[in-house]
């Protein structure tokens, strides 16, 4: 196992372990995730765990119900006590970026409804600043190349996201323009921006949103809770 | 002729006439827009207009075309110079509330790419406040029932709309709720709100956003441009 997966599965292995009998619990997208899910399977079969999982997109349920993990439709289960997701970059102040698996929409609904949320990932997701890593926009298909223009107006470096040669298409039907900013300084602000954008659906930026990060690392975990660093 | 359908007439004709040679013109959705398309693709026939529309909805579309009136799709035309749309209610204000026929989304991307927006309405349209029209939001249909639960705490009285006991599709892929509000006291504030939650893609208050209004009577028409009524 290269070094990389193992700080993943590090991370998924220890979220595991802060599922109790009985929770619901948002199950991420991810390769970190996917860790997660099979420490968590293990756990559901060996301890005949009762818990219900909500998932943030149809990768994941297809996944989680082929480890035998019971998957409720958002609509249909109670508020969600604990997500375990990924990122795919993360700062100090415990924002961060997500939408590299383009799940984003889904795992922001997920967040929005769950009473404490952990992320977790590799030593190499941190970093000083947001924005190394390609922020996720989930646009709507009409009107598309207008408003990607208009962001690139804006200097947001915006490229839309496509596969043999096609714009790649969401879980919910939309279009995603990766802006390549390589340093965020105001979060808040590029946020409220993007909120306000007609035809902007939903954007990858995570801010004042997770409770704990638990980060991978070679030979155990760390992790950041509001405060600071926290090592085990 | 009944009386309103003689006021949406005058409103559209009105605005017909409002179409330059040459122009690229967005193209509204819903009965007082069909009477401009109507009085338009007889000036276009009739004088050999050259003009191309950008439609707001694939209703629209269909019927521009079977009216002879060419159509680009909003990425391939040019800025559009004039958007000539309907609205469900406005205010003295010139703020108004659209999507009783569930395409605002789309409208409100083509008035955002319009230099000149003028709406056309009957006279029961213009209220001191908007509110009494229910008003609709646009949302994923992925964690619906929570965000409508969500809306109801908020006392913003929201109702799903469905036909045949099933919710209603937008032709971009979503749900409607309409909030039924009766009085709209902070349209500004309501619509922070509502851009800011995740999982609404668009709601139906178009704020600032409108040049002039024609508003059709039974003799001819009254204009709202900003600075007050003008009588023709």
């Amino acid at each position: 196992m290269t070094n990389i997966n193992l700080e993943k599965k590090h991370a998924g292995v220890a979220a595991s372990e802060l599922i109790d009998d009985g929770m619901v619990v948002g199950l991420g997208t991810g390769s970190t995730v996917d860790f997660f899910l099979k420490a968590l399977a293990e756990r559901v079969e060996l301890e005949h765990l009762s818990i219900v999982g909500v998932t943030t997109s149809f990768k994941t349920a297809a996944r989680a119900q082929q480890l035998g993990i019971k998957v409720l439709d958002i609509d249909d289960a109670p508020m969600i006590d604990i997500t375990i997701d990924g990122a795919d970059e993360v700062d100090q102040h415990m924002n961060g970026i997500k939408g590299g698996g383009a799940a984003f929409l889904m795992e922001k609904i997920v967040a929005k409804n769950s009473k404490k949320i952990i992320w977790i990932v590799d030593s190499q997701k941190v970093h000083e600043k947001l924005g190394q890593f390609p922020l996720p926009v989930e646009i709507v298909p009409f009107g598309s190349g207008k408003l990607i223009a208009e962001f690139a107006t804006q200097h947001l470096y915006p490229i839309l996201r496509e596969k043999d040669g096609k714009p790649i298409i969401t879980d919910m039907g939309h279009f995603i323009v990766d802006l390549h900013l390589e340093t965020i300084d105001q979060p808040h602000e590029l946020g409220n921006y993007l909120d306000r954008r007609v035809g902007v659906v939903e954007h990858g930026l995570f801010l004042d949103t997770v409770d704990e990060i638990i980060i991978g690392t070679s030979h155990g975990i760390e992790k950041i809770k509001r405060g600071g660093f926290q090592k085990f």
